[in-house]
């Protein structure tokens, strides 16, 4: 019973004044941001193209020039108003004038890096209560590689390479919370995680495991459906029917074995309806 | 009805002289010699343990001591009688001596090296028949990375890295045929083939894929049913309910979509039926 209310109430913190949630859009990394970036293209698109105003979050990264090669970026594709924030510590995420900016936004974009520094800086402060209701309110959140991994509840922070799972190959932390029934990891085939990815499911296999390749991303919308946009393929694996796990029994690195997972790999226009929890090809 | 009738009909060229057939035995490479040998000690008890004769087909190494040095393993495992045969080409694969040393044996051995080796000095000999009818007449054949790789009935000989796949990420070759419902791949974990695997699948989706670790195999029994020995894992991917492929509208190295795969992932002591098609725990 409990299971079947997880499955239902897929969208978190529902905004209670009849706003359509914006989407969430997790990108893989390594984003085409040049010719035919018909990633960050799509995401400009839908804040409104030209008049958007896109928020850029570089807290991720340790590079200075990090939020201003994505004002650059989002320039170049024509958007006119592009500002990113420097938030460095915990004493930034608490400043009046991003909470501003973040209120003004129509898309807000957050850069790759390291996903334990969004969570540690971000984690708990206004910042990222304010990321959470704008996007409830309708603002589009979008963010690649570390960015796109802070988005779900629960944020695999680092783990091992390798298709095998084990009992101690993933790292969990808690994330922003903007999805709450994936688990969501990047750079997926590039840097072979499918074995963190199964861990990270067999730890509590109520959530749907996303794995985005880079230069890939999906738009997920306001019914929890979402669309695959670039040009890798997103790996889904659904753990609903999954018979046998040998994860209570593991100990010290032991291998995983893991009986009935639902596998699908989607490329462009593919989409899976996380409440049903059903995929669907591209339409003809 | 014909795809019914493939999976009853699993088990090749049947004997019908009412023998049970051997166990076919593909190892991922890399197995363990020395200490606790788990996979070279099983194949070597099914066999008769110290009693046994064992042949060892080293035609995939292109290494002069690759037959000796598992005449030398197989010794310090406590058999008495091991004996690699020397077929380094099709003439060598006629000849009555190897023929007859293979009439004599409890078990067969192939080794590592190039599939392609052995699938194009082998095929059509005398010797491929003979090891075929042997394993039907019960004799067990056991194959570790090539060697494992020529089992099935259609063989993967190269492919791409990667997880993800694509519409030319894999070549096939026609294989020994001992097993012909499995498309097999080897150093799987390890050579990040799940890629290359999932493409083979797609092909033609009437296989099930197994992708074998290095020091990990399949005992495959006479009733199709397997059991995983060793230290890493098998990967079962199985398209019975594929529902949707992009491979037919793929071309140039597409990224493909493949919908509602199964997927297991088994350790030590997991078992799967071919036929049912049908994962189990370890027993209790």
């Amino acid at each position: 019973m409990v299971y079947l209310k997880i499955r239902k109430t897929v969208s978190p913190s529902p905004d209670k004044q009849g706003h359509t949630r914006g989407y969430v859009i997790p990108i893989g990394g390594a984003e085409e941001r040049a010719n035919s970036p018909s990633i960050l293209e799509k995401f400009v698109s839908l804040c409104g193209g030209d008049s958007a105003h896109i928020v850029i979050i570089p807290t991720a990264s340790v590079l200075e020039d990090t939020g201003d090669r994505y004002v650059e970026i989002f320039r170049n594709l024509g958007v006119k108003s592009a500002v990113s924030l420097t938030i460095n510590d915990r004493a930034d995420a608490g400043r009046q004038v991003h909470l501003d900016e973040i209120a003004k936004a129509d898309g807000i974009f957050m850069t790759g890096g390291n996903q334990l520094r969004l969570s540690t800086i971000l984690g708990g402060t206004d910042i990222a209560q304010k990321i959470r209701k704008m996007n409830a309110m309708g603002v589009h959140v979008a963010g690649t590689s570390a960015g796109a991994a802070i988005m779900p509840q629960h944020m695999i922070a680092g783990g091992s390479m390798g298709n095998t799972p084990s009992n101690d190959g993933v790292n969990l932390a808690p994330g922003l919370g903007l999805v709450n029934t994936l688990l969501i990891d990047q750079h997926f085939s590039q840097r072979d995680r499918i074995g963190r990815l199964l861990t990270a499911i067999s730890y509590n296999p109520y959530m749907v495991g996303v794995g985005i390749d880079e230069d890939t991303s999906i738009f997920i919308d306001s019914d929890q459906r979402f669309e695959v946009v670039g040009s890798g393929t997103v790996t889904v694996i659904d753990p609903s029917d999954l018979s046998y796990t040998s994860m209570s029994k593991a100990s010290g690195g032991d291998t995983l074995s893991l009986l009935d997972l639902k596998l699908h790999v989607l490329s462009v226009g593919c989409q899976f309806d996380m409440g049903q929890r059903k995929p669907y090809p591209p339409p003809e």
